[in-house]
């Protein structure tokens, strides 16, 4: 059990790099160097031990949030190409990827990497649920989506190959759809909450892009390096993404603008995709009637990649709680009987720790510890036990101070 | 609280199709018909909500078990098409899918999509540990994977794309590559014993495929509609693929032939993907030295479908009780007292029930319990009631019985 709950640093997989290379954003950066994710092309990463924890930390919260207002699936990423032209989006999407290959021995099968998930969902609820007893309901996925994406150049900002939660849900009315739509926001609001990032997150009326000719509502990061220009009317309170405004219409002291960076957006799609498949349902007079369709994303490893560059200074990242790989960060040059103690009232609050092991330096594991940016650092040293126990430092404060080993589960609470 | 622990049949997404339609093997035919999964095409099909349960449930023994002698890691699907270049298996593995696109203005890009990760997790070792101090180790990863198959004829036997579950262990010497094996051999072991399929399984030796010059343990099922044959020397207790079989040598008398399905895998592979990479460890005396690495493999998915085609009657399928989706069938015609008490008694219990409360026949949802295969089965009617409580039944047994309402608690443990 107390591997589980204990991680030696000596025995991690993805150390902090030393190098002084720049990737191409600062979430690549720090994400890279602190041991968390690696670059295997443009676009493409893999997630190292603490990286996994990360990404899995987020996916646990948006699920818990989710689990609340639709039932979970697993859609698959491969799908043949015809579905894609029902919709007309094979012509009109321009981030397709394509598999193609010789699958049949006479003939190439091509199939598309679902970069989005209607063409799949709508015919899939169609088979299943066509009585109005059937409706409202709502699906949702934690999956891997791919992108033909011709500059992948902001390290899980924008991906190649990504972790999306993307949910439909499906109603027998635009007014009960209007309905649900509020509701969704309400748990994405909860989602930013237990992330740690809500007084960053505004929602903005944005296009509706590929996806339907409504408007749809993005919820943009405050992020100096977002993709997006956000304008905020400070006389209604209301924020647009900048393809909707009017320049020549709009003056500097109406709006504030900022950059964002879209950690999720919802659209009503009303009837494109269900008339698309010709789905309806059948009322209780027997009567078919049109279905109305609401899809609502948000991107998971992006939200890691903006983690990252709203929660970071000069030394590194900084993690909140919920999401943090680990809750100490424990530095100690040797494991005397101070060091077991802390370890085992560690062990018995339930938390978890990254106990830094090795034989260096103190200065360079303060370095790492920061960098690494586990929000509690404890560290065991003669001078801290002279000084009367261990000292107690949380990444995002300045302050250090000295407890006694016998009183720091009060502080790990 | 109460939802997650309780799913009433008439808000399931995925219900039993009464269609008599067979599909490409008794595992497809059954998981469709009871509504786990769907088929989007040959070997591609969506985990509907009770099929990602049970596919989840898979993937959470195999995390608990591998947690203990390995790190998570997540790696991409997407592979740049040179690092298969590298170890030559972009010409010798037929099962490569490729991904090829205009994602450079001036050329197409291709890529392959992972159906093994040897080429990645080699060069991402070598780019984190290349000191004697930094051995042994063990990465490995539940993800999605791709085969360009061309019959994809069995259901979750064989897919295009699939669940699994790699693992690559990096020694420094042969001799610690055999002691690392030996360990994994015992935690396999213990998925196989919670997933409750211990008594069919057998270790047979079989060639090393595209992975190894070297011969490589299966775990093999045993199983009727299983793609491989298995002999068993009864003399030697040892079981071997077929393809290690030279036909003319033997007599009937000294084997025992069966049919298996590869449940798992594991090879080793020496130093053939290290060497391919240049991948040399520094030791203690500052010389470079070769790397030894094993794989080892469990087809999640696939062991899905595996427990279906061994644990099935003519009625249904038959889930063990780690595995199920839930653990309680409950059949009532009202929710009236009785049944809430029963209900409260499974929430207080800590178990998990699917409440058939649709308005239909008694028979209609008796027929549906045993589609589904939950282990227990509750029936809560006017006749038990007569009787002295609620019929109990085990999913896999002929006799029923009546337990007095107060009591059940002690039959749910």
């Amino acid at each position: 059990m107390i591997k589980l709950n204990m991680q030696r640093y000596s025995d991690l997989f993805g150390k902090t790099r030393k190098d002084s290379k720049k990737y191409d954003s600062i979430n690549a950066t720090l994400l890279i160097k602190a041991g968390f994710i690696d670059q295997l092309s443009a676009g493409i990463y893999t997630y190292l031990p603490m990286g996994k924890k990360v990404l899995f930390n987020i996916e646990n919260i948006v699920r818990e949030e989710m689990d609340k207002i639709a039932d979970e699936i697993l859609m698959p990423s491969l799908a043949p190409k015809d579905i894609w032209e029902k919709t007309g989006r094979i012509n009109t999407i321009d981030v397709l990827l394509k598999a193609v290959d010789a699958i049949l021995t006479d003939s190439r099968k091509e199939y598309i990497l679902n970069p989005s998930h209607e063409e799949i969902v709508t015919p899939l609820a169609q088979k299943y649920n066509m009585s109005y007893k059937d409706f409202p309901f709502a699906l949702y996925q934690i999956q891997t989506k791919f992108r033909n994406e011709k500059r992948a150049k902001s390290g899980l900002l924008r991906g190649r190959e990504f972790r999306m939660k993307d949910l439909y849900s499906f109603h027998t009315s635009r007014k009960d759809l209007n309905k649900y739509f509020e509701i969704d926001l309400k748990f994405y609001w909860n989602i930013f909450r237990k992330i740690g990032i809500e007084q960053y997150v505004v929602e903005a009326l944005a296009s509706g892009g590929d996806f339907t000719d409504d408007r749809s509502i993005e919820f943009q990061v405050k992020c100096d390096n977002g993709e997006d220009t956000i304008y905020h009317n400070l006389k209604t309170g209301e924020y647009f993404n900048e393809e909707l405004i009017n320049k020549d219409n709009i003056t500097q002291k109406e709006y504030e603008i900022f950059k964002g960076s879209e950690a999720a957006n919802i659209f009503k799609l009303d009837t494109k995709y269900t008339d698309a498949f010709e789905y309806t349902y059948k009322d209780k007079d027997n009567t078919k009637k049109q279905i109305y369709m609401g899809c609502y994303g948000i991107g998971i490893s992006r939200l890691m990649g903006i983690l990252v560059e709203i929660m970071h200074d000069d030394n590194g990242i900084i993690w909140s709680q919920n999401i943090s790989p680990y809750d100490i960060y424990f530095i100690t040059n040797k494991l005397d009987n101070n060091a077991n103690t802390i370890l085992q009232t560690i062990m018995n609050t339930n938390k978890t720790v990254l106990l830094d092991d090795r034989e260096i330096g103190i200065g360079e594991k303060l370095k790492d510890a920061d960098l690494v940016g586990i929000p509690i650092r404890l560290v065991l040293s003669d001078k801290s036990i002279r000084s009367g126990g261990v000292e107690f430092k949380i990444r995002n404060e300045d302050k250090t101070q000295i407890i006694p080993i016998d009183n720091i589960d009060k502080f790990l609470k």
